[in-house]
Formats: C-alpha cells, structure tokens, sequence
C-alpha cells in the first residue's frame, strides 16, 4: 500500500490463451533504475502509452482506455496488446496501492530496446496532484496552432496523429508556452480554425444548449473521460454531438470544459486573454459524478 | 575497451567555472537498467540529443554536435548543456572504446525524473551498423508529406521544429512507411511542396553542377556531416548554396545524397519508384573524406 508503485510487464501475444499472468508480473523499486539507456521509448519517443484515473481503489474506465491503447498499437505498428493481461496488470496494481484518494495509473508499451527483445511494458502509478483548485475555479486557456491543416492525418498516417504515443514533447512545449503568456493550459487548433483539443485533454462546448466535442477523427483522441461526460449528459436528456468545430464557434460558445482522465472536468474561465463564461454547477455536478463511479 | 558503452553524467550549469568533470561521470552496464521510469525522456520524448561517429578511435564533428545540442536546448527550454562538460565525456568515452572501425555515440540531455532532479543526462556508444552496402549502393527513397506548411516554425515555435528531440516516433514511421513502399528511406516535403530533411539525414541535391541543401531555418536542423561535406567541396572549387528547394527541383536535379553523421553520405538512386541519377565516384570520394578527418 505505497507509492510511487511500479510493474515491469512481460508482455505476451494478444492472442495468447494464457490465463494466469501474476509470473508476467515484476515488482519494482520505484526509486530504483528499471530502463535501459537502449530503449527506444527514451531514444525515440517509441512507444505509446494511457493514464488512467484510481479512485478510492476503484479504476475508471479500464475498458476503454485498452481499447485506446490497441488502437495506438495498430496505427504505430506495435505488437498488439493483450487486453487481458493489462486487465489484470491494472487490478494487480490497484490491490497493492492505497485504497483511499485519486491515484494517477500510467501504463506504457515501448518498443523496446534497440536490437533487444521487443516490446517492453511497465505501468507507474503516483498520488495524483490536488486538482481541487482548478476544479472548483476553472482554467485560463489560450489557443495554439497545431501546425497541421484539417484532414492530413488520414491523408500521411505517417504522422501518428490519432495515436498517444510516447513523443509528447509538443504537448509539454504548449504547456510551457501557455504558462508563459500567464495562462494554465491550451487548446490546439488546425491551421484552418478547427478545434482539435488540448495537449493532454478533450475539449467540449456548449453551445445554444448542445453539448459538442470536435469529431474524434484520425487528428484527434477520442477521449475516454468525454465519453463518460457524454454519457452523463445524454442520462440527463441533454444532446451530446461529435462534428467538425470552428475557433469562431468556441470563442462564441456558452461554455467550454477540458476533460481528462485524472484531472477530470475544468471550465475554461479565460480564453486568449479574455474572460470565458463558465458553468460551475455542471462542472461539479461532473466531477461528483465522475469521481463516484464505481463500474 | 567494450560495446556497448554507457555514461551516466550529472549535468553540471553552462557557466560552472568546473575543470575536470571526471567525478561528474559514472560508467555503467550497458546491459543493466539505468534509467527510472518516472524519467520524462521515455514518459513523454522530453528530451534532445545528438548522434556523433567515432571513426578509428576519431569522433567527428564534435564541436557542430555540441552546438546543435545547445540550439535545441534553449529551444526546448531545457538548462543550456556546459560545452566543456560534453566534450570531456565524449573524450573520456572515446579513451574506453575499440580504436578501430565505426562506432555510433548519443548522447542525450532529459528532462529528468518527473518532480525530481532535472536534468538528467548520458551517453551511449554502439557498434555503427555496416553501411558499406548502402553507401556502395545507394538508396531508394520515398517523399512523405511532413504535414506542416513552410513557415510554420516560425509561427509556432512550440512545435519545437529545429530541435533534435527524442520526439521521433513520426522518424521511425516514416521509415517504416519508405520499407513498407520497397524503399529505404524517406525524404519529408512539407505540405506545400517544398524539400525538408530525411528523418534522420539531410538532403543535398545537385543541380546544374551546383550543390544545394535546403535553407536551415525554424523547421530544418543544419546536419553537421552536411556542413562536413560542403567544406570539401569549396576545397574542390564548387558552389554550395543553402536556399528553399522544390520537390520539382528534387525530381529534376543532377544527383541527391542523405547525409547524416554515422553512415555518412549515401546516394538516391530511387525516388518514389522511378530511377534516379546518382554518382557513385563523388559518393566514394565524400566517403572518403569524411571517414579519414582526425582534427
């Protein structure tokens, strides 16, 4: 019952018929090296990965967050998952770390270590940072090109996007660049004024009542904890829609939310500088509601 | 003497006044874990690096890899890497390698452990593969569409273009989509038609009898072997021009090359499935005189 807790996993075939995989299973100092300077998951950024949310000893949205990571797993080529045995990584962690609290669960699948056997798999879990504060008063965001047009991911798969892999250093750059010009997070656009969503989190809009999020596509994750606000919204008559959003329809929006799995729903108070309507009710309505799940 | 060879270092600050770094080095196990998993290197490709030859106990370029890594490091705002401090690790890594044949030597700045000291560092020193095939025989290369209009590393300096980061699952799809299409590697176009660099080389073309690489700007990093190579061809009396380049000025040039630190200069003999015009007997020379540089 500590952390940080970390398992090294071997991985097996996603077809394997093996049952029991407690000897796949490797317990880790978590203060101790357990990586190679050979992997490629550090070389290269090779590898993908997902992090899910521990509430008081109960994992959300186990299923959908394997399935995000096969998906990974196909669009960059790697040996595909064993849904089963990430399953049973994920509850073999979770009986052996705190029972009480929000714990932030990493799991990771790399390529492996050049020439070496391949893939290699571990999973991190660490106390996850107090987000009670950015909860309950919302974040100031500011907008960044992405770079890239509408459309290119299904045009050059090449470019991963779609994929959560492990080379994030974009992501942790807009990160910076939206603390550097005094705000908390960013939401990415095309270069062509589409929504995308943020470095590490879904956006969702209200807009004219309608609860909308870009269209996950070959650009855009379909965010596992969106859905579950999706679900939420729709249980309470709301319309929920996936389609093409512009920067003009969100900087007009009646309110907008980052959402992530550990972090959770945050309203985007400022957008660019400018103040953004917020709706605090609903915000933690959804939390308490994300937070209770206990299926 | 042995390969593969591993240094750990404890980076110390740019302007440290430090002489002698030798207590700042830990030599390592190749084959042992050295690195934790909470290390922002392999968690999210936050980190830069550089690749430099070491030729009969000569490494190359040392001065440009150095530098370069500096560049991406104000980039990535990562701390300024001391100068002294890298070149005393190449050297002391260069004294404990075979002095014979081809080595390839990274040697990587991270970002360090997550909330803990940052950054960390080390170097990593390889067996080159066998290159005297390709460097015989050429390649086949593909284009590949890199996604982002030219210009934007102007506009976005977050995208982190001009820095060599461990980002590069797109460089290793790339490479993967080039064997999957028969070919050997990849030259990235942006998404207006004009040449960048190959995932891990740079492109020099030939054009009128004239030597041609494209402009190092924002999106381009300046391939030190490329710089190499255009300081031999002044030697010979010919033009070398750093300028824009257009894919139809690749289709139509006299001669192409990838040029990178380790296999050297290797000739396009197929460009996206069509015969391409290579010549083989500056190739050799190039090859020549890059493997035989001792200062």
């Amino acid at each position: 019952m500590r952390l940080p807790f970390t398992l090294l996993i071997d991985p097996v075939p996603a077809d394997s018929l093996q049952q029991d995989f407690a000897d796949t299973f490797h317990e880790m100092d978590s203060s101790a090296p357990a990586l190679r300077v050979g992997e490629l998951s550090t070389q290269r950024g090779d590898g993908i990965f997902e992090t899910l949310a521990v509430v008081n000893g109960h994992p959300q949205e186990v299923g959908p967050h394997i399935s995000r990571l096969r998906n990974s797993a196909r669009i960059c080529e790697l040996p595909l998952p064993n849904a089963e045995q990430w399953r049973a990584a994920i509850a073999y962690a979770v009986e052996r770390i705190p029972q009480r609290g929000e714990i932030a669960l990493k799991f990771v699948l790399s390529r492996g270590v050049e020439h070496g056997p391949a893939p290699t798999a571990w999973l991190h879990a660490v106390a996850a940072a107090d987000f009670s504060v950015v909860r309950g008063n919302g974040v100031r965001v500011i907008t960044l090109d992405r770079g890239y047009p509408r459309g290119v991911a299904e045009k050059a798969p090449w470019l991963l996007m779609g994929a959560k892999t492990l080379s994030y250093a974009v992501n942790m750059a807009a990160l910076r660049e939206a603390r550097r010009r005094g705000a908390d997070d960013t939401i990415f656009l095309t270069t062509d004024g589409f929504v995308m969503e943020g470095p590490t989190s879904s956006v969702v809009l209200r807009i004219n009542g309608e609860y909308v999020t870009p269209a996950p596509s070959g650009a855009i994750l379909h965010g596992t904890t969106q859905q579950s606000m999706f679900d939420y919204l729709r249980t309470q008559g709301m319309v929920v829609e996936y389609r093409d959003v512009t920067v003009e329809e969100l900087r007009q929006a009646d309110a907008a939310w980052l959402v992530s799995s550990v972090r959770l729903a945050v309203s985007v108070v400022a957008l660019d500088g400018e103040p953004f309507p917020a709706d605090q009710t609903l915000t933690e309505t959804l939390n308490k509601y994300l937070l209770a799940r206990t299926t």
